[in-house]
């Protein structure tokens, strides 16, 4: 299914586009507007906050999540101006969760850029993730949607669950499948399903839409997020300006290792046991891990995998033939082809 | 003008009943229901958070701000029953405060307790803190009304900004008496006004009487504040739960070290800079700096200007003789008098 998918999308598309630029380019008005107003709101007179929110915003991040409420509200028929709000709000969320996550993993890296907690250090990254969540909140007072609010601040709630039950698992050799996908289900789909949800609502479609945009979402993220956690395992990771090995570095069990350790014999049992519960590791670790995740067949698993949570993506996109509806479809397949 | 309001009140008031007290029995029922509400909303399926929550939010803190809240919307003429979620949504936004506010200054002790940062770490503390920010807008949300969302919201974007500033002050003796102002007026003053203002606008009362409970609020945050930074020099502080020279051992410059500094001669000045400045400071040189701070009269001033900010509070509370009205100015007394 996997390889046939790839070649149906290879025959549909000009290969030099890719469907995220091509939606981008549908909805470069309202991009151009988000942007603005992303960039206008981060303002403060406090002026460690916008040079330090800036360095995250400005970094090069493809804007996948505005993106997709701008695209379920313009898909929806949505004709107001109301949808930026939202964009910039499902953008300000975001770049909070990654402030507080770059502390919390004690990351050095993000987007190929020296972070932000290493750059102006941890406390100023913590109080700056605070404050975007404040502006993400009074962006959405602004789209004067309350029940579209509750949504984001839904989801907004779920990705700090997800977040502490990924503590929990940190340096858990048995960490479960469940477990995993559960963590990643809150950490990640959460914010996509509301994202595409939002824009949705904000178009007052049925029910029906409005679950379908959300389950797209859903499905979505958990095909990102996989595909991000096999990268991580990958020396394509190095070309896109992340360092490979993070996860392995900061114990965190994904599911590339949960299969490889499913499969591994007794000395390969003995090698996960040892890395992933202490923290003596080597670079020589991380070559070996790497070669244990491809010959077990993991790392491909975890590619298969995350076709399933995209082609359900595809298929819950709602009946149609727009352009947008094209590239949201598209976007499905491009998440899961960066990785090759 | 301090010494003849302590005196008057004394006469007018019971010794044994703090104004706090006497409001929080006006309000008994309201307080039961936030209380209870706060309790359900701090629920998570993931064990650790409400854990970690319950740890601060039943330390015995005074429930000072949703007290306001409540108080602001029955003295309004509220009738309904929304005034406990914004109550419950004040606590929470104040919770998460305190949480993030921790790991930032590296704290040990809060309200008498070991601090949730020690007893977790920093990671679910920081994490906790974003999922109980959520969890406060989607308490709003239920309140219905998205102005007071905007109030609240804003203020929990200046309570960030106002620890940005302060982290800027932190081990810079050159630290005016105005940027500690508007320090205290942002990471302080501004919840305190936001909760009495949006109870009072949850009771749609007039312009003038939202904006006096605004102002109220402000100025008994502001006094509230600059007490707390002149108990941490004060051997009363101890009684309290509190660790005395918090403030001194982390290089925070408050208003009794800004009047101390304004004040020393040659050799005081090269002793407080010293410390301030640099990381190595021991309990004689806490020692000394409580002697300073007592000498050059920095504390007695300290407690001048809050007494001031306590009168404008009390000056600005609407017209009208309620038991309510009388303990929201009772309580600016007692904020003032608990340093003594």
């Amino acid at each position: 299914m996997f390889a046939q998918k790839l070649r149906k999308t290879e025959t549909t598309k000009p290969a030099d586009v890719s469907p995220v630029e091509k939606l981008v380019a549908l909805l470069r008005e309202d991009m151009r507007t988000a942007d603005a107003l992303i960039h206008a709101r981060l303002g403060s007179a406090v002026a460690l906050i916008p040079d330090l929110a800036k360095h995250l915003v400005d970094s090069g991040g493809k804007r996948l999540r505005p993106l997709l409420t701008l695209a379920a509200a313009r898909m929806g028929g949505y004709a107001g101006g109301h949808h930026v709000h939202l964009a910039a709000a499902v953008e300000f969320i975001h770049t909070a969760t990654l402030l507080h996550d770059d502390v919390v993993d004690g990351s050095s890296l993000r987007r190929g850029k020296v972070s932000a907690n290493l750059v102006w250090g941890n406390k100023p990254s913590i109080l700056v993730g605070d404050f975007l969540l404040s502006r993400a909140f009074r962006l959405m007072v602004e789209a004067g949607r309350v029940d579209v609010l509750d949504v984001l601040a839904t989801a907004s709630g779920i990705i700090a669950e997800g977040e502490v039950m990924q503590l929990k698992s940190v340096n858990d050799v048995a960490t479960s499948e469940d477990h995993y996908l559960s963590v990643v289900h809150a950490k990640t789909a959460a914010l996509f399903a509301a994202a595409a949800e939002a824009g949705a609502m904000l178009a007052n479609v049925s029910p029906a839409y409005e679950e379908a945009m959300r389950v797209y979402g859903d499905n979505l993220g958990m095909a990102f997020q996989l595909v991000d956690d096999a990268l991580d395992y990958s020396g394509r990771q190095a070309m896109m300006g992340k360092a490979v090995g993070d996860d392995f570095r900061e114990g965190k069990v994904t599911l590339p290792v949960i299969l490889a350790v499913a499969r591994a014999d007794k000395d390969e049992k003995k090698f996960w046991t040892r890395v992933i519960q202490t923290g003596s590791k080597s670079e020589r670790d991380l070559d070996r891990a790497i070669t244990l995740v491809e010959q077990t067949g993991a790392i491909s698993d975890t590619m298969t995998r995350a076709r399933a949570y995209a082609d359900t993506a595809q298929n819950a996109l709602p009946e149609g033939t727009s352009e947008i509806r094209e590239a949201l479809s598209g976007i499905a397949d491009f998440c899961v082809e960066r990785a090759y």
